[in-house]
């Protein structure tokens, strides 16, 4: 639609007129006001009298659509007279305001008595299809943006959680002495728009708005939907039919390099480098032969003696449709494309890349990529990439759609202590795909928490079913890029049709219990978190510290991120009273002050030991001072974790004089943060994704 | 106030009655409804007909507050036996829910027509003294919480910011087709409520809610005014007056350390083995004697032969006051004390610590702490703590009311490779405060930027007063713990009276120009920036990088901050097209494509350097790439800084691949940063920052 309320007809959807709306409306119970559709005064008045006084009057042009904005709407017209004046002064807005406009006709309709103004909403998300918004109405709804959505189809359930889950909730369920409204009502209203929405394909977006909800029952009062023309295809947003990904592309046993190169400027070199310390057989092809690395180099995939399950491909794009057929020859099952030169660089790609396609799947082989930065299976020393730093073998599978982002986060890894199950570069998806690696890798039993950095998702859908399948064995955890209006256009999206984009795929996330967070770092620490210590029990935390400062700011930081402080039990309280100086906090956070020794850390953690069942988190958050020996205490720490199934956090904050300390905690699998902010983080946001589960189940 | 809306006087507050309050209102012409007070019906209805229809009806009574939930309030009252009826029906509704309430009379008023409905009100914050709140009336204003503050006094400029920077503000300016409301007389009437408040020293909390708003003009609806009851004494909100801090506290020539130990348990021990770096002359003291660290040890302050200008005393607090008169004896200007047992600790504690107080004033000598960790001055090699890190030099003076977050940060601080001008630990704060501290930093030549750590300032009016003085010149970066309840438990304040003050903390911060942040990682992160780079000229960036997936995330990080990406220019454009190959991404971010060398980069910097009248920050965002090498790749980003007068920010992601490129960046005193996040958060601090500035000169 354009902004100046003329309806256009660029986006391929076209306004249905009000009462046609109406009648739409109508056929599935969904309240509308008494009205009728009239020519001229003479008729508007006749309607009146039968519908009754007062009513409202409103245009019926096709070309307008801001009805309100252009004078078109005139309320309150209490007597004959008053329905007459209406339909002249509308007449004369409208036509001073647009005089192409043709108008169609009047539509009179009863008055509603005032009531909570309500917004419902429906649009067609281009990667996740129909979605339906629900939130406040009237002037609030664009001012407070209190709204949220839900990608369809729908439980009852999700519709009844969606209602709460707005802050103007407290509006609908009484406010300040201000009476219930009809809950149950609006509940139905939802469903049956669901169901209307689904029903229609070409129904393609509609505002109720505002749809009016009274103590009793409820109205809609103005209605706009719009159809999707027949001459625009509509995305299929069914879920594509998905083939089994062969297992092998996690744990190979002969894969060939084509392109593995003696010169040290090409990419093909690197990667052959790299391929060096894998536990199965690696080949070097090229057409040139010799030896490199003090391995034969084969002249083409066929001159290889032994099986071949993968192939990994550094040529130049107009060689590798060749490389394709030879690999299928030899019965590869998956062929890893770094080549760029495809689908990213334009139309003569794009024919590339279906050409590549078209050969691979006849033979039932499976590409990843094209210009992808490859694969890594730390366990298998497989490191099939050009980077320059080797990930440590660890629980996280990382799936990217990012290569930078790969090499970056690897490097950084290191230093953290987190390592990988496997890193999975996915470039231009022509075959396998995001969703196809998510299903890889929750069947992969070394992987027991997944980590997806998200550009696009093509099949929404695919998406969904697939992730909350694999969702319910091990935690998802995506990070979304592109919320930004500069992140969107560095996407190349068309703005219109993906404005908003961001927030579903967010809604997308929660639905079907993937993880959304916002950053790497936060990304990582939370898998690393998950991957040690899975969900907590509940959200009972108890923080134990000689730093009275830090536990000012925890405290802060639990609120921030969710993470509920228990308070003290009479017993677990008279305990610590009696082990502790009488300066101790006397709460929550347990700050057993800075003169505190490894024995008076130990005494609190026997105390929290013989009181393990009023608590589910337990943070360690300790200020390096020179009295303690952080490697003692580390210890320590190991020790109340052993007589605990809990999840206990290790806060040692600080730089250098903490690593020895950390380094312990970490290396026998306890979560260890250095910065507290990233503790609070990382342990609200399993919170509240161990919230949502319990929410739904 | 009891939430029963029953007035009771622990709060040492009355509640004004309605009339009393138009009474006092009107005195400074701010608008009230024609109302009179009467006794009976017949003088209602006598009131009502003199006043005109409609009208409102209110009960008069000390003992209910909240009138309205107590059926004390009926309006649209249109003729007599209206009002008649409505005497009759709150009579009965107040007797039958408040049996033991007084009705001292009725209030008739006339009834206005509606508006826009708008909350004026006004508290005494424990802290900063007189506070005055805006934001929109009625149900939403709890809801939405679109409210803001200002601390009094306030010039008319904030106060029209004020009205602006609510959300609600597009309802005031004319929305969707609604006419603007009277905002200048809105303004004139925040002018009066604040001189009224001012005036009225006993008036210590207000609340006109609703304020209805017209397109003309506006009127208080209802006015509830509290009175601070004379037989509590008010706190005393004045600036204390301050004495000159002595500058040898910063750089003195000769120390005694008193309680220093042979023993390595005692803090004596470490503080002085500490001091043995000390460039001026440092002298251990213990009744004891003898020899530590290889220097003679005295017996008492009076045995040292040389000028003493600084003690440091670390021996039981029952000790402190001799050897506070003892350094008054010899001529000390400042006493760093570092051993507890004072307020701390109870009464007890608290009249020790009057008496060091007071002998300390006698002699005109000042104290810092007691109970703190001591004082740091890099640059003199100047340890006087018991931490057993040393912070590095650098331009960061640093205040802290608690001792384990110093710990902590210096530990950070080396491995960030973040310099120090000077350290210090508050303590108690029983003669310096932080706002002493702010005064010396301000007049130190080696302080560039001032970071403070608050839990709690009780001088909130010298707070303001000094920091607006010390801002000007250099910035001020404050972290305030105790958002959440559990910190302000944690502060032991009195709930009800702080309640919301963390918010009246970062009003207050804002309007003296010093820069609220929320975690310590973004406090050095930011004060490091500020330290090196000062402020951006202006809020217009460029993005440079190797790795499109970061550029994505990076322009999400931008928004999300408030850092600006400029659109390129047609001649910036076309500079960097012919310089690049033709996948690079067309626009800023500016992605240079993952497989670009540093030769690329160096096209791309001088093309910039070209254009530098084009934008005021750089972001160099690179993934490491084993094609890069980061040293070379540094140093031409330091001949890029050399030829700008910009703010060019380093990213080199990862972690131990990119050490070495960083470190180079940092000695050169490049901003760097190996988290994408943190860079644009410090970023978008520093240019916000400089925004509220620009917005108030």
């Amino acid at each position: 639609m354009s902004d100046d309320g003329i309806c256009d007809d660029t986006t391929g959807m076209s306004l249905m007129q009000e009462d046609e709306s109406y009648r739409l409306l109508s056929s599935y119970k969904i309240p509308v006001p008494h009205h009728r559709v009239v020519q001229n005064k003479e008729e508007a008045v006749a309607a009146a009298d039968a519908i009754g006084y007062p009513v409202v009057v409103k245009v019926i042009s096709k070309q307008v659509i801001h009805k309100s904005d252009a004078g078109g709407v005139i309320t309150g017209c209490h007597d004959a007279s008053g329905v007459r004046n209406a339909v002249d002064l509308i007449r004369s807005s409208v036509i001073k305001r647009y005089p192409l406009a043709t108008i169609d006709g009047y539509l009179v309709a009863e008055q509603l008595p005032p009531g909570l103004e309500l917004l419902i909403g429906g649009r067609t998300d281009p990667s996740f299809g129909k979605v339906i918004t629900f939130g406040l109405g009237g002037i609030y709804v664009e001012m407070i943006k209190d709204t949220t959505m839900r990608i369809l189809p729908v439980s009852s359930r999700e519709l009844s959680l969606m209602i709460r889950e707005i802050s103007g909730y407290r509006l609908i369920s009484g406010y300040r002495g201000v009476h219930p409204y009809d809950e149950p009502f609006l509940l139905s209203i939802l469903e049956k728009m669901v169901n209307l929405f689904l029903d229609h394909e070409t129904l393609a977006e509609f505002d109720l708005n505002p749809f009016r909800l009274y103590e009793e029952r409820g109205c809609i009062i103005d209605a706009r939907l719009y159809c999707r023309d027949s001459s625009h295809s509509k995305p299929d947003k069914k879920g594509i039919r998905r083939l089994p990904v062969p297992q092998s592309l996690l744990s190979p046993t002969g894969i060939a390099v084509v392109g593995a190169s003696q010169n040290p400027d090409k990419i093909g070199y690197t990667i052959m480098r790299n391929m060096l310390a894998f536990s199965g057989r690696e080949y070097p092809v090229n057409p040139k032969g010799g030896e490199l690395f003090g391995r034969n180099v084969y002249r083409s995939l066929n001159d290889i003696p032994d099986p071949v399950d993968m192939v990994v491909v550094a040529v130049p794009a107009s060689v590798v449709p060749g490389v394709i057929t030879d690999a299928a020859a030899i019965g590869a099952r998956v062929v890893v494309i770094v080549s760029a030169g495809f689908s990213e660089i334009g139309v003569e790609g794009k024919a590339r890349q279906d050409r590549i396609k078209k050969i691979a799947a006849e033979s039932g082989m499976r590409l990843v990529g094209p210009n992808c930065l490859g694969i890594i299976v730390p366990s298998d020393h497989l490191n099939a990439t050009f980077t320059n730093v080797i990930p440590a073998e660890g629980k996280i599978g990382f799936i990217s759609q990012s290569g930078a982002v790969i090499t970056s986060v690897t490097d950084w890894s290191l230093r953290e202590g987190i390592g990988f199950s496997s890193i999975i570069s996915v470039g231009n998806q022509a075959d396998l795909d995001i969703v196809d690696y998510i299903r890889l890798l929750g069947d992969d039993e070394k992987t027991s928490v997944i980590i997806v950095y998200v550009e696009e998702i093509r099949d929404g859908k695919g998406f969904m079913e697939v992730a909350s399948g694999v969702g319910a064995k091990k935690p998802i955890i995506a990070l979304k890029s592109g919320s930004s209006e500069h992140g969107r256009i560095a996407a190349r999206s068309h703005t219109g049709s993906l404005a908003g984009s961001y927030a579903t795929y967010q809604k997308a996330f929660e639905q079907c219990g993937v993880i959304p967070v916002h950053g790497m770092r936060e990304a990582f620490l939370t898998g690393a978190l998950l991957a040690e210590d899975g969900y907590p029990h509940a959200n009972r935390a108890i923080i134990i510290t000689n730093a009275g400062g830090l536990g000012v700011l925890a405290s802060d930081y639990a609120e921030d991120y969710g993470v509920h402080l228990i308070s003290l039990s009479d017993s677990l309280y008279s305990d610590l009273h009696s082990a502790l100086p009488p300066e101790w906090s006397q709460n929550n956070p347990i700050d057993i002050i800075g003169d505190a020794d490894i024995e008076r850390f130990s005494r609190v953690f026997d105390i929290c030991i013989r009181h393990k069942s009023e608590w589910d988190i337990a943070f360690v958050i300790i200020s390096p001072v020179a009295r303690i020996d952080l490697v003692s205490l580390a210890h320590e720490i190991i020790r109340f974790c052993g007589h605990v199934n809990a999840m206990i956090i290790g806060c040692m904050l600080g730089g250098v004089s903490v690593e020895a300390g950390s380094s312990i905690l970490r290396k026998t699998h306890i979560s260890t943060f250095t910065d507290l902010k990233d503790a609070f983080c990382a342990v609200g946001t399993v919170v509240k994704a161990k919230e949502r589960r319990d929410k739904r189940e």
